[in-house]
């Protein structure tokens, strides 16, 4: 036991949230390869050197975002939809089943966990209590965290359409804890870090090798900074909550924590 | 105030659970209509009158069943990968448009609720806490649930893949309640009403005129049945639940009760 005086018990974070996709294990890659291999399916079709199809592609996922939402699903009937519409409504049959079997391919492929992820979320969830909060397709990301082998760390799991900052505040709400006690650890500022920072909370940006642009968009506001710690990989995550811990206690410059910095179940 | 003993605060029903698509508002009709669409387009191509094309259109449904969930999305990747199998890669994209164009409209259509049911739900929320708990999309069923205007009177959304025992008995592990403090109210005897009574809850039971074949497969225990009201509309809800009450407090044939049924809040 340390001899500075203990914490008080309420004091300081007591609740670690992960991100799943780019953050526990991959997932752009294969959105970036279903991309690719759907632009060689079209690129029989059409010049896609041509700026206007490409904005025209662009288009339809956009919009269809908003009806579909996020995953694999909503991106092939997207896919199938512009490959309709820029082919003129040439595209073979064939073509159009090679579409349904990316989206399958992707739905059935193994999960592969980002290297030393598994020796840092144990580490973590010895020391806090640990939730998995993570957006997209509800029965896609459920067979996701039930083949990772890492469900029964994490005491409960949300899967949400949308992580922002209402988001954030419900399931914080349903977890009857205050933002300030809450720390978030993900591979997007715009739906792991910007809206937990703004709530008052803390959070640990693991930056992924690949991001989707649209997960860029997101500004973080310089007083909020020092709630912040940036890792560039998943064991450098334990030591990174210990300093945000030791802020969040008012204990910085102070001793190391050593095992009293058990979790305080929320 | 009856003249009664008090009943013990903690006996008795504590939160009632409703189901959403076609308990409160109209889902299977869609869906109806869409297999109808469906086989409208591929007709154009095959004699659905041939059993084998038929069986063959329902195995690839069921298979897509166990990949993609339950849902729109799925249901359109599904319709179009048949589409394009049974027709033996001869259907044509505009066709292919089409089937997408069923799903968006799906996606997109308002929300029907049944007639009745929100004066039935505001009633049964006066007197007890109330939680939906709903199966499929995640981000079609927020969008019905923000539609629907009856959101700010469920104390919780619960968005899960399958309702089957072991999600009841998380779900009613993260609300802290007892099975035996839970009354769930659903059309469905395989989802909404089986499960709960499996694991000691109380039931009340509101066919809808169509339902998923899927949904029939049930059994109810005899012994469960006391547990168990049926309802033919919504009107007659609040009723079947302050019955069930009655029981849970162990005042059957007492008197019916008056404004000290209020919600226990779990």
């Amino acid at each position: 036991m340390a001899s500075s005086p203990a914490p008080v018990s309420s004091a300081g974070i007591g609740l670690v949230g992960f991100d799943a996709d780019d953050t526990l294990w991959r997932s752009e890659d294969y959105f970036v390869a279903a991309q690719s291999a759907f632009e060689r399916i079209v690129g029989e079709y059409i010049d896609l050197d041509d700026a206007r199809a490409r904005q025209r592609l662009l288009a339809i996922e956009k919009s269809n975002l908003a009806l579909f939402g996020y995953g694999v699903k909503g991106m092939a009937l997207s896919m199938i939809e512009a490959a309709v519409d820029i082919t003129g409504q040439r595209i073979d049959a064939r073509h159009v089943h090679e579409i349904v079997s990316i989206a399958k391919d992707m739905l059935r492929h193994p999960v592969e966990l980002l290297p030393g992820i598994r020796e840092a979320v144990d580490a973590i969830a010895a020391d806090y209590a640990i939730v998995l909060i993570t957006k997209g397709d509800l029965f896609h990301q459920e067979a996701k965290v039930r083949q990772s082998g890492l469900a029964d760390l994490f005491g409960r799991i949300e899967i949400v359409s949308e992580k922002d900052d209402a988001t954030y505040h419900r399931v914080l709400k349903e977890f009857q804890l205050l933002p300030e006690r809450f720390c978030m650890i993900g591979n997007s500022l715009r739906s792991d870090i910007a809206p937990v920072l703004r709530l008052g909370g803390w959070a640990v940006h693991m930056p992924y090798a690949l991001t989707w642009a649209h997960e860029l968009d997101a500004e973080i506001a310089p007083a909020s900074r020092r709630r912040l710690r940036e890792v560039d990989a998943p064991h450098a995550l334990p030591d990174a909550v210990a300093a945000l811990q030791r802020l969040a206690r008012g204990q910085e410059g102070g001793t190391p924590m050593g095992g009293d910095e058990a979790a305080e179940t929320p």
